[in-house]
């Protein structure tokens, strides 16, 4: 198949649900609207940790309009998240400004904003605790008194090879220590649901989530806990305005819907402000990264040690996980043979903390490639040749046991370097530099969950339109869009041919989720050998019809044909048609679920993650003004190997919405959190980079055609982010020659250490 | 499979809608409402034959509120229906009082019917002819001038054997002529739909059909005819109000919608007031039957002659094809090797029928047990005894080549024989009497179009919850509860675990429709070969995982178990997860298109139309009032071979719904057209039987186990209507001897004919 000419893959198809969305037709959990819905609040709590005293709800129950009002105390004992740590309405206590305290159901959003600041509530202020490093500490306040630790029991730890040995017998070590911040995933549409039972307590959620399957599943158990045994809950996803990772996870404000619907018997629409979106969702980490990495006097690696510590804020979703994928670039970016890994969660009086694209693998990638700068210069390399030097290859077995087949580092590093004009450019110290940074990332799906799978269902009609079922979700990246074109390069129909359905749990086959970089790869699959079986179906029936050998026949552009006949050919619709009107006859529809077969990490954290792996390096050009700290990107190159570009046009739209958000990461965005409260909670204070920020952003498409991606694809939905806050940090140091181990790299962080350098030369002079 | 223990089929299940509808969450069309959406109206004809002169539009499109007004003149030229020959809206001429001249989308449903009344058409009235027999004359007004005839083109003749050899054979020969009325479904849920485009001019048609997948087709035939080429269109059901073959075939109101959603962009409703729904649906046509029948010396039937008249009305929907079906019982219904059947659609003024349960058969069915009994009168057979001599038996090949496989009727007969006491009660004349009638009815699908098949995808999830999309349709009749049923019984699981998904073709496989009692039979074994094969998975999976023979293994009650070795059992949950969870694991899905091997009929109109009959027979004792005329059920009762009961309160409710709707149309229902104009088109006017005008219905269940059935069952749809007017006449004649020919069975007709018969006696005096 991958053999023969395309029709479809590798052709810029603009995204499906582009018109919908542009003509204000796409229905967003904003738009949607049920008979007798009522409208949910929450009230949050007024301290970052404190002693719930008493809760008066009789004023905002007295209110007209008011259908619900409920406390931790007036629902059922539940915790929800990662590690059931979380119930969706505190009692007793709170520990973070997020608390979810109280919630309303009222007729309207101001009756029930109304009602929520009719609440009285009392709290007993408790000291709070809100650096990670202090919470660890003896006598640090504890945010969960029955775990007696703030400290997660997660045993984060890797080790591979021989580190002590391997730092012994080093030519070149360096240790640093680097820091990442706060920051959220933006989404324009901000989250919200709707909460519906039928007379049979049968719920139905309307929801933005990234995890139907999962999610279906958690409200499963909450039904379960809230005493209605083997109901049936459906999840119908409205169109979705981004997800980045922050909707991996079911959150207190869904419960609370639910529970205010059962409560009402009526839906209940909770939607959350820009404001709510800011402060009461789960961010990307804090962490505190000490590294240490080495290598011979070649300049080949010999090990690379780190140590993190992650601020898990108040509770546990899966932003505690992501040290697991953090192991991917500590173990696996660049061939180093000795690895030492150990990383610690811990609870602090913050916002509690969830996966964000790249999923860890940005913080650890900031450490490691900005180490990879020092390291080549104690080394005295080049930072392009001392990468060249330690790129991964294909056919490498990783220390944690990844199998490296397709690879296209070195081609990404070199076309970087060609592109920015590296050799001209890197070393003039004046205020120009040149930066680059690469990146592993799973690219083959990630089996973080018992399952990595994605089900498809595939139907066609008699005139050979299709309608794909897919578990997979689209928020936005265009998933649909290379389902779609997946299929119609199967079955040889023409992408209007082919509809994709992927917002309900009744109709689409399970999936994990839309994470892991693992749409296109698993998604994709699954709808391929779906197709496949259909396209064999009709190929092995027409090849009846037409009197020729089935090895012989293909379909494109609708006909049916031999590839060494031209007078044997059928149009595809006459054939289907043929098919279902004999007597007995038939309709074809097929089915598959698809599950990569990559491996669950063993108890020391080593398999094989994914199928397949993406590379890819970015490099940078950037001008500091050595005035006022800022940093202007001058240049901006980013080479991903990609497998195969199904959509290149989509593609690279992934790697533009990626190093944007990277760019932000690098040299603006954080959330500011003075303990415990954000300060900056909205668009005016958070600045995410605008289209006037952004630098064209030069893509450089690398195709490897992976073995078992589907037409040789791989993953590209997170990378575009991982490498650039490294890039720009490194290239700073070529331009001023100052490092800036904290992210975001401010202005007033640049200037405050061209200070300390010029102090630094005075002193040395 | 059948021999063995059943835990759910054979069961009284409620249907799993009902809690739904009885608390008003089902959604029919009339709840459905979509943003921005506008309200049409239609103007219908004001004379049953004209030419239309001129439509000022003008006031009506100034009525602020209005949309859009569209006219025969203003809408692209196309012909809908089974004959094509029906302009959605008319432009030259109109043809029945019914006819749709304009049309209007307004903002509320009051200003589309004032907008209507500001439409002013100027007409030439022409003469019209209003009786098929009329139509056919020389020189009678043509309804399709460009056909030269007023006799449709499809040459009904069914010819088995020598009928004039027989004839001249008989022993003992009856010839009579019997006549039917204009009859309407009475469905509670009036007619209505609602056609969106999105912004790339797909359609999305939210309708009560009845076939969503000819819809489907109709619709994307008329977008094609609008210019908007490869467009798709997805058929939304709503929960449907009733059928009863009303909803067989799109209409013009349909395409009136399309048309002016397309127009104003927005989505545009359509709904009908119950006035419309009378006026302005297609009934059931009234016939016209010359019968002859003749028997040898032993009351064996020697044949079988038919001439019949139908009122095709102004164009052509089904209703002109029920001939074909009413050549099953004229073949077919008791053994009768010669047969001769012609029938003749007539276009006339009238409105434009359309089929209705039964098809067909409940006419030719009245002529035929009536005339039955009139030839055991002149053989002088006890009429229970003569249809025992004639009845049909298991094996037999009818002269129309249906195969008969399992066939009850004659324990049909005979049960209900005896519960009327029959012996004991008949000829009396005494002003009570019994009477009874048998039928025939196709019981395993009917091949009318070119294929009869129906689709069913399941997929089952981690803990046995499964959802089946069915191709077919629930108008009330309780399919989805069967299909579960069904679903369930082969998955050992409960019918709580089984979700039916019915309404949406973007979803569900294709069907032909709900119609010929065919839903429990093709459905059901679409849906019993899905689930048949995820258990062959499942089983096959756990065997290795039990070691145990996989033909051993079974699932009940949600537990794989061995049937010979207690030690070896699994509950499904587990398994399903085991299956799932593993490494390349899968979640089982399944899909089955099943198409019945029963055959199209050839030219000559013979062919197996059916994989299996249902057969039947009903008996009545009647008390007739001789001063009033009034008859009076003092019993009921209804034995049907259904082959197998899988839900017997469904099937029961089915029988009674027949039933009811049987008398109905044997002692009340008419629908009066003088000239054209439908006289009594309200519920006050024409009326059904309550619930009070209702005896109590005994029926007998019958069981033969159809080799073919899902778990032996035939369909029972239809049936109950079939017999129940020849039984009836059949009984008055019994208890006052005159025999009422022409339906409905009025108290004046009984008068008139007592009052005959008075003075026939008084002539013989």
């Amino acid at each position: 198949m991958n053999g023969d000419v395309l029709s479809l893959v590798g052709k810029n198809i603009p995204k499906k649900d582009a018109p919908l969305k542009v003509t204000g037709q796409a229905q967003y959990i904003q738009d949607i609207k049920l008979p007798g819905m009522l409208w949910g609040k929450i009230l949050y709590s007024r301290y970052p940790h404190g002693r719930i005293l008493n809760i008066d709800t009789k004023r905002a129950e007295r209110l007209p309009g008011v259908k619900a009002v409920l406390t931790g105390s007036t629902i059922p004992d539940i915790k929800i998240g990662f590690m059931k740590d979380n119930p969706p309405l505190k009692k007793g206590k709170v520990c973070s400004m997020r608390d979810e305290v109280a919630a309303v159901a009222a007729t309207s959003p101001e009756v029930a904003q109304e009602a929520i600041e009719l609440i009285d509530v009392e709290y007993e202020e408790l000291p709070g605790v809100f650096d990670p490093v202090e919470a660890m500490k003896e006598g640090a306040p504890l945010i969960h008194e029955e775990l007696k630790s703030n400290v997660l029991k997660l045993p984060w730890k890797l080790i591979c090879g021989d580190v002590d040995r391997a730092k012994a017998e080093s030519a070149y070590i360096v240790e640093d220590t680097y820091k990442t911040q706060w920051v959220t995933h933006c989404c324009l549409g901000t989250s919200g649901c709707i909460a519906s039972f039928d007379v049979n307590n049968n719920l139905t959620m309307y929801s933005n989530t990234q995890i139907p399957s999962l999610a279906q599943r958690d409200y499963i158990d909450a039904l379960n806990a809230f005493g209605l045994k083997n109901k049936r809950v459906r999840v119908v996803q409205s169109v979705i305005g981004g997800g980045f990772g922050s909707k991996l996870d079911t959150y207190p404000y869904e419960y609370i819907a639910i529970l205010l619907a059962l409560k009402t018997r009526r839906p209940v629409k909770i939607l959350f402000t820009r404001e709510e979106e800011f402060f009461a969702t789960s961010p990307r980490q804090c962490t505190l990264t000490k590294i240490s990495q080495g290598c011979d006097r070649e300049g080949r690696l010999t090990f690379r040690e780190m140590e993190m510590i992650l601020d898990n804020g108040a509770y546990t979703s899966w932003g505690a996980t992501t040290p697991s994928v953090m192991m991917m670039p500590i173990s696996s970016l660049y061939k180093v043979p000795n690895v030492r890994y150990t990383a610690k969660c811990v609870y602090t009086n913050n916002n509690y903390s969830q996966a964000m694209r790249g999923y860890g693998n940005p913080q650890a990638t900031f450490a490691i490639e900005s180490s990879m700068d020092q390291l080549a210069e104690a080394a005295g390399m080049d930072p392009y040749e001392f990468r060249m030097k330690n790129a991964n290859e294909p056919g490498e077995v990783t220390p944690q046991r990844f199998k490296i087949t397709s690879c296209g580092m070195k081609e990404c590093i070199e076309a970087v370097a060609e592109k920015l004009n590296w050799k001209e450019k890197r070393g003039r110290h004046n205020g120009r530099g040149v930066g680059m940074a690469s990146l592993i990332h799973v690219g083959g799906g990630a089996r973080v969950y018992k399952s990595d799978g994605c089900g498809t269902i595939i139907k066609i009609d008699d005139y050979g339109k299709v309608d794909v079922f897919t578990g997979s979700t689209d928020i936005g990246q265009g998933s649909d869009t290379v389902i779609a074109q997946i299929v119609a390069e199967v079955l040889g129909i023409s992408i209007e041919d082919v509809n994709v359905i992927n917002n309900d749990t009744d109709v689409c086959p399970w999936d994990v989720g839309v994470h892991a970089s693992r749409t296109t790869f698993v998604a994709g699959n699954s709808a391929l050998y779906a197709a496949e079986k259909i396209k064999a179906e009709i190929l092995t029936i027409v090849s009846h019809m037409l009197g020729e050998d089935v090895a012989f026949l293909d379909i494109k552009n609708g006909v049916v044909y031999s590839k060494r006949d031209k007078e044997k050919s059928m149009p595809l619709g006459k054939a289907l048609r043929s098919i279902h009107y004999a007597t007995g006859g038939k309709m074809l529809m097929a089915e598959c679920f698809y599950d990569p077969a990559n491996e669950n990490f063993d108890r020391e954290f080593k398999g094989n993650l994914s199928v397949s792996y993406a590379y890819g390096a970015h490099g940078v050009e950037v001008e500091v003004d050595r005035k006022t700290g800022k940093v202007k990107i001058l240049n901006y190159v980013a080479a991903h190997d990609v497998g195969r570009a199904i959509n290149p046009m989509l593609l690279e739209g992934q790697i533009f919405g990626g190093g944007v958000m990277g760019l932000g990461y690098a040299l603006g965005e954080e959330m500011v959190y003075i303990n415990g409260v954000l300060k900056n909670g909205n668009f005016l204070d958070y600045k995410i980079p605008t289209a006037k920020d952004v630098p064209p952003i030069e893509t450089i498409i690398v195709e490897t055609v992976d073995k078992d991606g589907p037409f040789g694809a791989k993953g590209i939905g997170e990378p575009g982010l991982v490498p650039t806050a490294p890039a720009i940090s490194n290239a700073i140091y070529d331009a001023v020659g100052v490092r800036i181990k904290d992210l975001p790299i401010t202005p007033e962080k640049i200037l405050k250490a061209l200070k300390e350098k010029g102090a630094e030369k005075l002193d040395e002079a």
